[in-house]
């Protein structure tokens, strides 16, 4: 279960409210790689975990900080639509145009149904989406996805980094940049220790599915599906054409793309499904 | 540019068609670990690719091959569902209430929307959604989350195989997880290459963010929230908060939660956002 | 920030696993009464909170707790799924007809996309959407947002508890069923003070907006659109026809829909709009 | 302005309520091809309108019907829900297997969120969507989406016809199906009269572009991408590749697909976007 | 079923056409908070009311009437469209860096796929979504979720009110403003009604459920998450933490959060999920 | 299967890259009416079609050919955000006020999530959505479908042209405009082919349904919802209220709107569904 404390985890400080940053920074709020994402995320991955219980622990610790990077965010947000407060009623009405221009690139729900408050959405306006939380029950899986969304994350909070000269804001941005390196180098770990010391030992995942199953014909084929004889990458020895294969359990290859399967037959339209009645003739007269 | 060929990349057959097994296949097809992402993915990320152009030409050749995994899916689809058109009718009008709800398990938008055709929807008819296609412009963050969808989606694979008995969809099984082997590890070259073959080289992501603008007294630090002092992680030397960082930059630390910020402290409402009146009063009040 | 502690807030218990079961608590978790829901509108309401601080204290304290109750619903979903183990594999592909149709009620992404564990998303897959997330700035219409989000979830628990007979799974709910009943007694507790005691004087909402600017002909009249003579209300003396109105600030008047206002005029269409070529000329030849 | 009558447009009777009926019939209420959809289509289309104003009216007017047939299958959902209160409880909490499975096919938040009544969903529970809901501006465009939907939507319901036996809803979708006969036809009319009495003086749409800006080598030729050099279309006489074009402005003709532009070079990544460190070298080193 | 009338039900009146206007008004027509949802909303609850039938009566009322809100709006934003012809080809490709501007505050999808109309969309263009559309058939439940619908659609009209000068739109803002005035009463009216005259009956909500059968434990307490020893709430004689309970029945208690449950333990990783090798190994030898 | 050149099916050029035009762009990329949709709307078609093998052929053609139109779009967005490389950073922090409007009319996702690349998602950043994919399994529905995608595309297309002055946008604008004038006569000419030679037979769609199921007293005429006795369209001779139906199959005529049907009776509310006790003794006490 969870407690709180109304303190932040790290200080929010807006030297000069900017509404059109408090826009770009509902992306690390409500954006696929946002914060809400990682939070959930890591604890449905920890709910639904089955084993190792270190493996558990870890993601309820830094599940419950993501939550408190929201709430950081959220308040950023708050505090840079204060300084919309004065002005705003004047310019959409249009009475300075270039005023007026600077607050189009504000989220009009930011005033319209949030009273200058945060939403739990993307820079766009565009709804935080459940389908975002990835829990397969595979921890490599898991722990794939959760290095590239901090991987994402950390990229996002850089370029909000770069568009912003408040101090506050770089001083908030720093910090939650310094988090995401930590939380990369963690599920990295797990992974190391998934692999016995060597992340090639975790692939292909899942690892637990007899891999004698899988066609061995292709397994480790590159398929190059280049029509055209002018750049062919055969020959040209990359690093995922030629030589052991990444997971050392095989040579890569390389093969220009052909059809293993025949054309594909269906049945002619059932009756039931009405499709058009000439189509139905014809279907069946050419069977 | 593209070009197809009616023949199918590897033979698609279907001995006992299966209704319920076609619905189970529309998670490969449009869901979040499916392969209309991972086409769209590798596609836009080489199509919005600025270098080096060797990473592109892959993402172009696999993510047209994606293309044809589509294809072998949506006929697998097609060919599970020629086999609900002897009973249909009979049976979801109510006649035999064991057929009735095997006929159940299927997708009713299968016959309604479809006709007895494949979907650009998951499992549960949820919408394939674009906002699942992530191209950063890093590849580093690009390449993970490439590795997460061949791992979700081989995990899926397997899943898929375990859930029929039908040699042909085994076959056609043993074709996908194969492949999904292959990217997985072609990813990986990707990410080995750009770390000069030492993974750890490519982090913390993007690598290319002067780091010491990141708050170096939380970057390698793992934060403890448990609360419940009869079971800290503190002490307990794991991979995560000892020794060298994954990254090799830094040692792992840990600390255990606390406020490094104030209580957040927002303006009054302001009157044009309509508060309640009570509300502005007492704001104000206290100010 | 936050703390969490690995213990659950209240027990959960299941005697016998059942994954249709799993799928209907998914309604709870990630559906629009559920508390993926309540737990970030509570949380963003505070977040965004500009006074008084005792509400903000509030929302504070139980969007945490709801966080512990979706932890508690998906551990319950995970526990339901265990019972799964032993019989998936031979009754999906086909053995016994009667259990797989039992097992055609579960959620097939249960399985193929979760691994056995819960998803962010509704009782038929449909995923959490931010949308959801009501924080208007405006601490009444927020109350009755929140009082709305406490009684359809009262009376989605009380229809889970409906379902099942596992004293497990009845004494969970039976907790959150009490939890609902407190969380909409505190809710009307608020609307209570902005009232001063009255419910009423919190009315209309936003209270802050001078009236004396609202249409006053048509403030407290209802408009009868009921076309049909034989049935009409006029005269009725419903309670919202006659009498005080229930703010206390007028009379209840009826009226038969008629039109205020004339048949729109639009202007015709632009020429670099693209309409056909006839609609504007004789859209044109009007004017 | 709208006004309602108590009464149903065309009486709904269910003789043996059939909660898995209901569930299909949700795809004519909140489905791409459903009531809701046509409804505010019409209406959107209407209230947009520049001109003529003929077709305004008849789109109030036929959009203001299709409320009535959301409402018709509204009725019908909740009639057939009312045969599942007699066994619901029982059958769902386990006591009888094969009721519990044909309840199976029932959607569970018919109960759960609708407490026996319809929602504004499809038949898997996927909310309706407003992108659904088409209305450009070129009255020609609009009225294809239209034949389309009353299509689309016609196909449904006399899948629906078929999916039922009892005598009050083949009645009801006999009513539908009819009047989807007289929409059709509706539509096609203001097309014949935009025409001046023949269709293909429609096209193409938008006519009022002028032709001679758009690519005169590329608009009547068909793109023949197949790569299989054993099955040409090429030479077959198609419609598509020979003859008058349907528009009558021209000749069909056929190729084969080739580039007809160069491979796209992208310039180098910006700094300030942070690709990978290795990436900005080696792509500035090429340029 | 539904008719009609050419004429508006309230004067829709543009002065100064503004496109900028149009786009905040998209939110007042399909946005969470506007006429789509409430018009759907009380529809829906209407065609499945179960009784009494006075409900039923005035939620057909109301509805109807609603759509005529829709109307009115979506003529607003076409006439607020119009303004924009004259100069937008100018701007938009780049003359006037100032004017573009101001264009680019307008909703580009109001040209480019509503060809200067209305949408089915809010205020960033995300579209309107059936899951908004609460029918819980539990008429208090639902009546809250409709004061809530017209408090935050009041708080939104006020704020648009707000942002134009435009006489026009401040009378028709005035007479909708004064609608929602008259909705929030009648639906209180109801629940009035259902209260037998004191709001506080109703609760909790269901109130047909045993409340016997909840944990009378928890019932009535407030449970305070706050970690922070140092700002308890626990004392201070809170509304909802001392005194007799809103709703009459109990007296609020208040308690500092703790859990009541164990650690959950979940079974080990199924093996036909596919988990990784070392997981299952692990969470086996722990078992 | 599929297979790709690296060439462009057309050149792609931008002389002033313009980061508010890619915005504009994307509504062809991932837009409802945009390239994504007709893409996987053609091959899904072409994938379920159950024959005749002609249109199955023509349809993985044109699909595949959209490929390349997507492919294009991508590189135009690239390369219009290009020329936002030098000035970005500088004019969103504020320092020029003029050129920090015109980037607000940017799409700040395609810096922030795409590196200065394409997404899948519409002109407002609303992600692409799977279930604009029409299937329907009746080849007239689906050709209708496509006349009106190619339709609203093609209006999109030519807006699009008219918002830009650059040479190079406007020749590849020309190049997609004229396919769409391709596109669209291609499925007409299977609309002829189906209704041998006179597009009339094609209707009603499904023309495989027995008419003679559908209600003969209302399938050819038109219903005046209008209540306006002042403004009847009853006699006014219009196409769709008199003359033969465009089908040829009837003759059209007209009536007033009114009820077929009574007014609808439920049932009371079931127990277990936890209706307001109230609610439950009133229903009951009228039955």
């Amino acid at each position: 279960m969870f407690y709180h404390d109304k303190k932040l985890q790290y200080k929010v400080r807006v030297e000069k409210p900017n509404p059109q940053f408090a826009r770009l920074l509902q992306q690390a709020i409500g954006g696929i790689e946002g914060e809400i994402r990682v939070c959930l995320q890591y604890l449905f991955q920890a709910w639904n975990s089955r084993g190792p219980v270190r493996y558990r622990d870890m993601l309820l610790d830094t599940g419950t900080e993501e939550m408190a990077h929201i709430e950081m965010l959220a308040t950023a947000v708050a505090l840079n639509l204060e300084g919309a407060s004065g002005d705003l009623v004047d310019t959409i009405v249009g009475k300075d145009p270039i005023v007026a221009a600077i607050m189009g690139g504000m989220d009009p729900r930011h005033y319209l149904s949030g009273g200058m408050g945060a939403l739990a959405a993307d820079a766009n306006g565009v709804p935080f989406n459940g389908s975002w939380v990835v829990s397969t029950g595979n921890t490599a899986a898991d722990m794939y996805s959760n290095v590239n969304a901090e991987s994402s994350g950390r990229v996002l909070a850089t370029r909000l980094y770069e568009l912003t000269d408040d101090p506050g804001m770089k001083d908030m941005l720093s910090f939650l940049i310094a988090r995401d390196t930590m939380h990369q180098n963690q599920w990295l770990a797990v992974l190391e220790e998934l692999g016995h010391g060597d992340l090639r030992n975790v692939h292909p995942i899942p690892n637990s599915f007899p891999q004698e199953k899988e066609n061995q014909d292709v397994n480790y084929v590159f398929v190059n599906t280049n029509i055209d004889p002018s750049s062919p990458s055969v020959g040209q020895n990359r690093r995922w054409t030629h030589g052991k294969s990444i997971d050392g359990k095989s040579q890569f290859r390389e093969m220009k793309a052909q059809p293993m399967g025949p054309e594909p037959q269906l049945g002619p339209p059932m009756p039931s499904a009405y499709a058009q009645t000439e189509q139905i003739v014809e279907a069946n007269s050419k069977a």
